[in-house]
């Protein structure tokens, strides 16, 4: 398996995976259209559903191999099962402005679990998972300017992006149309070959979607930061929810609330944790430090905050009403919504007109937010809550970050896991 | 009828009027929330149901009457048909910091129309409607410091607030929770009168929720901009949907989205009309001056102009699909909703999430955004599409109004109506 292995994707196939949130994905609407598209197609013309098929990508083993590419271990997928098995294949070529990173450690996100399970019908196998990386620089190409051998630094959700558009050119290289994910995502710059992700030895990026780790943060618990902690401190930036004084609302006590809570009290706001759980207010409270905790099942609890905070990050995948938590908010109050409910949201507008409220979405970060965030959370020791594992655990890991199992974020051990093949 | 008459309204008894907008009454929730509430009280104990009947406002002549205070002719609905006839009253006595002010225009917005026929629940009759008031200044408390007789003036949907919550300070009267509206709003400050509007031919206001309207503007297509125009303007400020180059869509375009397209266009904006109705491209380009015209129900149109907008501002309150118009957003595109649609939209996260994009809402705008969009208003020369009547046509209007056959808003030629009775 040496050879150089070429997909074109055609964009419209790409469903779009969103990064960090716990996704239901038995409906999500892209794969829906997908499906509805290609039953048209099919129904319409059985000859031209064939040729549309063909032009899918397929499972293919050493997608991103490339002759004298450093050899990688990897973890991967083959099928829709999403069992991982060890897979060996070899990172590109070093290019002049490529970073060669060995994995320290990479974060379990519930984006991997989709993919490998084929949930939005965009796996092309085999799948090494892993967008929330945290490694040291081995080697760098004769252009890098920003890194040296022996640099801790992270990658996130995306590795290279088109870099000619208007959100590449405004430094939000997360909504250009043309970003490569860091696994099972298309790098059209290299001939559609399909990315690894960090469920492996070795990772070769190229340096600008690379980011440096600040000196001193615990490395595991940094790890998913590069997902889900930018993924919720991106929004609270742009939106002006990092105000010392103002009360930030934090909907779902998972891998993304419960850093949004960190991020929230490092930036001096007063943050109150809503959820459906009266179970997690000593852990939102005593242990995240959280200032308050609402049960949103508790009409009384729920009436007496109206109108009381400036923003909500919402985390919640499964589908919820979002007018009583618009009633939370003061006027020209903002919720971020991060989680991926597949049904649509019901937003009724007397929720947000008289009030001039607001209602956005938010997917990961720009690599700027995400090294600005990287900075911040190392003045304020910020880490996320893990637990980490070997790359060995890591089908049971899977299995139980399906039930939603883990407090808060699996984070796996490459190095020790992998070291010693690589 | 000389005594002053209070009235003191718990809030929870009003619904939230909301301005400018082309309302869907039927199922508008603040009223079918009363309602349900009122139910549900009635079914628990017919006693304090009719307790509570008893504290709702009840139709009563001369509401806002003051010994003393400057007799003053208007028009009003004396029930639930909304059919307007002269009525007799006096405004209050003008205090301190009032300006009494002769009406020379008034235009007619949906709200009127939904607020005399008891739409919302919250009639309090005789209701004299009106809140797009042009005038000129008659006459000045001592302790007025902006206007003096003689200044042409504007009054909007509001003509007093608390001032004293984080809305007020922060110049966001709009917002505040205790707003007291222009018509059928209660004064909580002046024993809880209510306020009869810009239907007649004076009214007292207090200084500080007047607007100055600069030369060179015709009066009678000003009128509407005290509602209608910062309606819209307002938001377009906040979003930074007002920058040169930038891309804006409108959709829907009747009072309030004719506005829109005239003050995008101001902006140096390109502007795109959105509509179901392909007979109104012409208008939209020819006369209004748009760039381009989409019709939302041509798929290929849609598609074609996928991702290409900054923003949107959407003024149709029929209940409409809002995810083909998010998709014309670019990638953290605002979308702001001032129509008010009764059933709930449909917000799928597939919509906003990947691209960063937001809907909000706009209610009007405060006294300094409506002081700003006069001045803007006058240096590029923009009024309002009106159609000028008489008083004894109002009801004739009020029908047409209701088959939306107006082009684009009915404004009363007050002073020719009035004058010689005042």
């Amino acid at each position: 398996m040496s050879h150089h292995f070429r997909i074109r994707v055609p964009s419209s196939c790409l469903p779009v995976p969103v990064p960090g949130a716990l996704l239901d994905a038995r409906l999500f609407t892209a794969r829906k259209h997908n499906h509805l598209a290609r039953a048209s197609v099919a129904a319409a013309s059985p000859s031209r559903a064939r040729r549309h098929h063909r032009q899918r990508p397929r499972a293919t083993a050493g997608q991103e191999m490339e002759q004298g590419g450093k050899a990688a271990l990897g973890w991967a997928a083959r099928d829709a099962t999403g069992v991982l098995s060890p897979y060996s294949f070899s990172r590109r070529v070093q290019s002049d402005d490529d970073v060669t990173i060995k994995v320290l450690y990479c974060g379990i996100c519930h984006t991997d679990l989709h993919v490998i399970k084929n949930d939005w019908g965009n796996a092309m196998y085999p799948v090494v998972p892993g967008h929330e990386i945290v490694g040291v620089v081995e080697n760098v190409g004769p252009g890098v300017t920003k890194f040296k051998a022996g640099d801790t630094v992270g990658v996130g959700y995306f590795v290279d992006s088109c870099r000619s558009c208007e959100c590449c050119a405004k430094g939000h290289e997360n909504y250009c149309a043309g970003v490569v994910h860091t696994s099972n995502g298309v790098d059209r710059a290299r001939g559609g070959a399909v990315t690894l992700g960090g469920f492996s030895d070795v990772i070769v990026v190229r340096e600008n979607y690379v980011v440096r780790v600040p000196d001193g943060l615990a490395l595991d618990r940094t790890a998913p930061l590069l997902c889900a902690g930018v993924t919720v401190y991106s929004p609270m930036m742009r939106h002006g929810l990092n105000e010392a004084g103002k009360h930030l609302g934090v909907v779902g006590l998972g891998g993304l609330g419960h850093v949004a809570v960190k991020f929230g009290k490092a930036f001096g706001m007063k943050v109150t944790v809503i959820s459906t759980s009266p179970s997690k207010r000593q852990e939102a409270i005593d242990h995240l430090g959280a200032d308050e905790f609402l049960v949103s099942r508790d009409p009384d609890q729920m009436k007496a905050a109206t109108g009381t905070m400036d923003g909500i990050i919402d985390t919640v995948s499964a589908w919820h009403p979002i007018a009583p938590l618009l009633a939370l908010l003061k006027p020209m109050g903002q919720m971020v919504v991060v989680g991926v409910p597949s049904k649509p949201l019901e937003l009724p507008v007397y929720a947000i007109v008289p009030g001039g409220k607001g209602v956005a979405g938010n997917s990961v970060g720009s690599v700027g937010d995400c090294q600005a965030m990287l900075e911040f959370a190392g003045k304020h020791g910020i880490g996320a809550e893990v637990e980490v594992i070997k790359m060995d655990y890591v089908n049971t890991a899977l299995e139980r970050l399906e039930k939603n199992d883990v407090r808060y974020r699996f984070v796996i051990d490459v190095a020790a896991s992998l070291g010693a093949a690589a």
